[in-house]
């Protein structure tokens, strides 16, 4: 649990496997591009080796990118504070992000917040870390993901949930407001707001307005 | 000029230079992605050279993600239709832009469609592609983009605009809403709200809706 009597954070790596989904990378890395602008962040990129890692998944006829990574799950930076795992077809894969879970479960108790985008959350159940804690997660994906982590309390209309140290949000795009929600939070309003107007963004601020949860969700 | 009784675009490609501004990238790069599930498209990745290719800039303290190109400006692949040009603070640099800004200006007569997001409309202007055209960019980079284009038509209240086969967008985020528009005048509205749906992302669908433009802009 981080102890809010400490500085915030500047120090964040995220975590990709192949298959990974682009924007929920690269929501929150441009987040953290622009407010490097005012808060002196790090940032680092793992994967489970230095070689590229494709956002292209094994369904036929995928297209994707390949973004380098500056750290392996065996030898990472020993002073990540903020972890992010994000989503993608490729959490289907479960032997090719296996490394991944492993790393997260082992990094997490040294970890000050740890945040999943969109099905992320499906490697953050299969590590253990949600259990007991309230999470969110892709809607369209919502009851396989509710199937790996049956000791989560499945928050089905979020756009994204906070639980102690970790933050988990829905599908894809909503990474980028739950990120605004954790800026907001470590900073202050006023940074996260600049950071929007810098990224031409309007946020959902209010993580509780989720219009792609199912009409029957509570 | 577009020939609208051709079926629509499919193979893409955008161009990258050392300190582009990563969601530029990623927004529309995401949406072709998705959108991948139900258009057979193709995306190549361009640059000077095949080295990975940084969003970090010169900026003290700035951050960046390295993404890998698939192609070089001076082998390109030949049957390109759409050419999309990100922005960044790497635009600043004329010498590390150069290659690019040369690519554009030999491409464009063979492309079907231009389209340009944030300060890559500076890139568009130093090319000659935007001369005579409506067209917009950053709001908080706008005047210095207006400077390198004095023959454009520039357009400070809009979230995007398109010209003929040229658009143009504004900041950062405004990428993706722009993406959106030409994904709907391509392939239909149905098929660009499934791809939103699956993003869990709320488009702004009206090019004229522009909360960042300043008060006095008409």
């Amino acid at each position: 649990m981080a102890d809010s009597t400490q500085p915030p954070p500047i120090r964040y790596a995220v975590a990709l496997f192949p298959g990974f989904q682009l924007l929920d990378v690269a929501g929150p890395l441009d987040i953290l591009a622009v407010l490097a602008q005012q808060v002196p962040v790090t940032v680092y990129i793992l994967a489970a080796t230095l070689a590229p890692v494709t956002s292209r998944t094994a369904r036929p006829g995928s297209v994707g990118q390949e973004i380098v990574p500056t750290h392996t799950f065996d030898n990472p930076p020993n002073d990540i504070e903020v972890l992010l795992i994000p989503g993608g077809g490729g959490t289907r894969d479960t032997a090719g992000t296996q490394a991944l879970v492993d790393y997260a479960a082992r990094a997490y108790p040294k970890l000050r917040y740890f945040l999943t985008v969109c099905t992320g959350a499906a490697l953050a159940a299969r590590a253990g870390l949600l259990n007991g804690k309230r999470a969110t997660t892709n809607k369209l994906a919502f009851d396989w993901v509710m199937g790996l982590g049956p000791k989560v309390n499945w928050i089905r209309r979020a756009r994204w949930v906070s639980d102690g140290n970790i933050w988990t949000s829905s599908g894809i795009s909503a990474g980028i407001d739950m990120t605004f929600g954790f800026v907001a939070a470590q900073y202050g309003e006023e940074v996260a707001a600049t950071v929007a107007h810098r990224q031409e963004y309007i946020r959902n601020t209010d993580p509780t307005n989720d219009p792609f949860a199912p009409e029957s969700a509570e």
